[in-house]
This record gives C-alpha cells, sequence and structure tokens, in this order.
C-alpha cells in the first residue's frame, strides 16, 4: 500500500509484505491504466485505499483535518472498470520467490468478491508479478479459485509458477503501456 | 461525504452542501447494495473516499496511525460494479430544491469520467434525489451531459423537475431494496 506525500515522497504501510517491489507493480499499472484512459482504450481505476478516520478537526476557514485514522484492508479488489462495455475487475500482487506464488498475497474478502463477479459475468483476473524474475503473468480468477479451493486450510498455500505458466500468459513488458493487460484480455474474451 | 467512526458515530465534511439529508441517500443507496449483493443480483459498491495522507505514525508492535491527512475530491463517481455482465457506473446527489436540481452538485472530473465511461459502453446514470419532496429520480448520464453541456459556463446551472420528470423514470420506494435502481435498469437495458 502506497500513499503519496503532497510534496511527493512517500511511504509504505508497515504490512505490505514486499515493500518497494509492490509498489513498482501498482505504479506500473496506474501507469498503464493512466495511458489506456488517455488514449481512449478503456476507463480502469485503482480504488483509493479505505481509511477508517477516528478523530477530526473543522478549523474556521479552512479545510478539515483528520488527525486520527487507520488504514483498513480493501474489501474487494483493487481496480475495475470498463473495456468494451464490459466490466473489468482484477487485483496485482508481487511475489519475491521464483518457484511460486503464495496465496496468502489475497485476503478472504478479495477472494469472496472474485467469486462474485464471476457470478455476475465480469472479466476478473490477477496480475501476478514475480518481482525478481522480473515476470508478470496474467491468470484467469477462475484459475485462482480453483488452487484457492484446492489448498485453503491445509497442506501447501502456493501456486506453482509452472502451473501459472501453463494456464496463464505472460506479459510482455513495455514502454506505453508499461504493462498491457488488456492484450490478453482481447485475445481470451473478445477474439 | 460521511465517515463512519468505529463506534458507530458520524461525522460530515463541512464541505457537503446538503449537511444530514446526503447521508441518509447514501445509506439508502449502500442498504440497497448490500441487498444486491447478499441476493446475488449484482456486484456493486460506494469507492472509498479518498484520503491524502501527509504524516504516519508507526509505533512498535501496533498498526499504523494516519495522524495528518486530508478529504480529497473524487475524480471519478461513487458507486460502480457489475449488473448481468456490464459495467455499471453511477453518482448519487440531493438537493433541498423543489424545482430544479443544482448542477454545482456535480465536480468536472465527475463528469468527465461519466462520459468516458459512456464512450466505453458502459451504463452510467445518476440518482437524484429531491429530499424535500420526498423522491428519487434516475436520470440516463447521457442526459444529464446535455444539460451539462448546454449550461456549463453560462445562464441557468441547474436541470429543472420538469425536465427530468420528462426524461428520467422516478424510482419507487422500497423496503428491500430501499431504492431499486437495477429495477430500472433492467427496463432500460435489458428488457
Amino acid at each position: 500500500m502506497e500513499i503519496n506525500y503532497p510534496n511527493g515522497k512517500r511511504f509504505f504501510n508497515q504490512d505490505t509484505q514486499y515493500g518497494n517491489r509492490g509498489m513498482t507493480l501498482e505504479e506500473d499499472i496506474n501507469s498503464s491504466n493512466e495511458y489506456y484512459l488517455a488514449v481512449g482504450t478503456a476507463v480502469i481505476h485503482k480504488k483509493p485505499t479505505p481509511v477508517q478516520v477516528v478523530n477530526v478537526d473543522f478549523p474556521k476557514r479552512s479545510a478539515a483535518v483528520i488527525k486520527e485514522a487507520y488504514f483498513q484492508k480493501p474489501s474487494t479488489t483493487d481496480y475495475n472498470g470498463v473495456y468494451r462495455g464490459k466490466y473489468i475487475d482484477f487485483e496485482a500482487k508481487e511475489t519475491k520467490q521464483k518457484s511460486s506464488f503464495p496465496l496468502k498475497n489475497f485476503h478472504d474478502h478479495q477472494v469472496e468478491h472474485i467469486r462474485k463477479v464471476l457470478k455476475q459475468g465480469g472479466i476478473c483476473f490477477v496480475l501476478l508479478r514475480f518481482s525478481t524474475l522480473g515476470k508478470v503473468y496474467f491468470l484467469e480468477a477462475g484459475h485462482l479459485l480453483h488452487y484457492w479451493d484446492e489448498q485453503h486450510g491445509d497442506g501447501r498455500k502456493s501456486i506453482r509458477i509452472t502451473e501459472i505458466q501453463e494456464n496463464g500468459h505472460l506479459i510482455p513488458s513495455g514502454y506505453r503501456p508499461r504493462i498491457d493487460y488488456l492484450k490478453i484480455v482481447d485475445t481470451m474474451y473478445f477474439d
């Protein structure tokens, strides 16, 4: 979870698992979404980080100041929007591991949200970055649910990279957009 | 803009124009969305209020505490999600006026967002409550853009209620859901 200071500095929420590397993925996706928006390809945004506000000052003649608040875990995925008339919904996560992707990167609420979106006929997937390998994979949400349901509660709690390679799609990294995930969406849902 | 305290109390952002009445509309819509979600009709959520975080404490062995932050104006509409495979996007506003709906309730960014969503083929509309009259209208975003473009910059800056009645749809208030706006979506986009 990354927050931008007004002065351009950043800080990182302590419970973010992979530190700076996670930020890079988020930045790459935000930049890709800005590109899609600018050229009219799609309207996809990251949802604001939910914050539980506890105490606010209302100074006279100036803006309200939040004096005490806490970061909350999102109850849905981070990204959604519209592309070619269809609802798009996804989550993006990364790991430093090289041979498998830990499922603990996903919260229960997010997985339940994904399940409901699929039932409504939305296009739903995850973007998984292996930061050490420098690779980003597109994996349809149905596959994530398969591994989640199979493994949740016991045993191995990760997806092997070979499984991701078999069932998912490597996204070539580019310049504009940096992560062209909609190209994969085209081939899978529209062609 | 409404924020829930952890203890159930509420406070209101000072630049919210219509005070308590706006809260009621938001509560009604959130409750309707919870109903839709619970019975499997649709997956539609209110986006979290964007907050600009300036200063955070990271106490040892406990959660990060935001010590200084500010409410930001949303750059998109407040509500979006998926219904019958289609992308749904809307904004909800209310007024105490009886004969017209002031356009200043909408921000430029929201209107530009609405324009882009329509270009992508999303289903986009506004819910307008006349709180004094106790009536909620469904107005397709195309009509809002029509009045916005016609009036923005000069002259009358509102939509007459007669125009809303002619081009929009009165939503009967109910118990579950309280504001059954998807029934209007059914008749307009699916039947």
